[in-house]
């Protein structure tokens, strides 16, 4: 069986960032390294990560933490302003892009703009971009029907959004508004990744997700992918695989999140060579 | 034989108004009333204006202006300074929201903004506008694939484009570029006059697309037809409709472009009214 695995799976530039943020933490201070909520969403790397003394903590107003870090989401400025006066030290390992995203919300609230969001109102990013937009924002999911709108729209998207969700919500907000300003806060590695899992699940038999099941960004490559192959699995680790699904399979394609680390892509990779020996 | 006419048939705002202050000035003047161009894109109606004293005039640097017209489609800045210090009086007939849009090409040019029309680029507005729009300027049609843009691109639409056009064009701008400012200066009678007329073709065996073979908009309206009803005429005047288009029809539509008077619009149903009655 041939196993194809798309060249950008695995890490983006935020992620390893602040991954490699932290590790350099816990190598030069003496413990009370937290994270203010997991710093990305992948369970296995958090476990690596807590074992090298990065722990995720729900509530900055604790008396262990000696350096909290901030992670690739970001936090609203309301946030920020609570946690800066607190006694630790605080380290901002946001994104660079959902950073100019937070940037960008702001310069439209600025503006006079009604923000709109596209995005997962439930998403850490969309919760800390939200702090940025002012009373009148909107939030929108890629399959949603917009809102009524005011007099002029500034649309900001959450940067792992597909470029299709942000074409269809401006088509309808066109018919609705006449000024609209738009920031395409997509990460170009989102784009080129959606890019390659659409073109991957086109010639393989059985397309593998690796990543983790709390992952927003995975989760939308599997959704993507289910569209185009007719047998698609999200797993998280190799241990998940299962030899029956590759009976009859000639062509296996591989794809992971931003938030899924190179050495479980590796593992799924050594695992499938396995099962493939096997027959 | 059932005869339907589209409600927003004929003369929009900013038609009538031009029209109504072309006649106003012969009124009151005594000879020397030029448009520079026909006012609008209907022969008839131009035909009435000479026959009142209002004749078009491509060259404005002649001694036999008294008066001249700036027509509803405008004029760039560079030909209104070459032609404001004629002896003359000026009198501006722009439609209103025409000089909407080329304040807000003026603003997304001043705002840094490389500025893409959408529009035809022989169309005297579309003409006027690329006054306003700077170096930088691109052109598109509907159907056109856009060319290579800049950092950021300001939108701005000739006022009769159909909404449609405006969608797809975002679209693949939204694939080039990441920050963009859309002024939808599509007029309201031009977006509520293509949504009748889409609904009227769709219900009626044959449809009557009346005004100027000259004019786009009216020319729009029966490629919007087309798509929809099986038989569509483009005519000018009753004397071009022929009994035999009405045989076997049970229903027909009739609709009309922005520069098509009323009262050509009237001796259409009455001619129609005639052929429908002979059978």
């Amino acid at each position: 069986m041939q196993i194809i695995v798309a060249k950008r799976a695995g890490f983006c530039f935020g992620v390893k960032r602040a991954i490699d943020i932290a590790f350099d933490l816990v190598k030069n201070r003496e413990g009370g390294v937290y994270s203010l909520g997991p710093i990305i969403h992948n369970p296995q790397v958090i476990k690596k990560l807590e074992a090298k003394g990065v722990n995720p903590i729900e509530n900055a107003h604790s008396s262990i933490i000696k350096t909290l870090i901030i992670r690739t989401h970001g936090i609203s400025p309301e946030v920020y302003n609570d946690i800066a006066k607190l006694d630790f030290k605080l380290v901002d390992a946001t994104c660079p892009f959902v950073k100019k995203a937070q940037q960008q919300v702001q310069n439209l609230e600025k503006e006079g703009y009604q923000v709109l969001i596209l995005g997962d109102k439930d998403h850490p990013e969309v919760q800390a971009l939200l702090g940025f937009a002012g009373d009148n924002v909107v939030v929108v999911s890629s399959n949603e029907t917009i809102p009524k709108l005011k007099g002029k729209v500034g649309i900001i998207v959450q940067t792992t959004q597909p470029i299709e969700s942000l074409k269809k919500v401006v088509c309808q907000v066109i018919d609705k508004v006449r000024k609209i300003k738009i920031y395409n806060s997509i990460c170009e590695s989102t784009i080129v990744r959606l890019e390659e899992t659409e073109k991957l699940a086109g010639m393989v038999d059985i397309m593998i997700v690796v990543g983790g099941k709390n992952s927003a960004n995975t989760t939308q490559l599997a959704v993507l992918s289910k569209n185009i192959c007719d047998k698609v699995k999200h797993v998280e680790t190799s241990e998940e695989l299962k030899n029956e699904w590759f009976k009859g399979a000639e062509k296996a394609g591989i794809t992971g999140g931003a938030s899924t680390p190179q050495w479980i892509i590796d593992e799924v990779v050594e695992k499938i060579k396995e099962i493939s020996g096997r027959r």
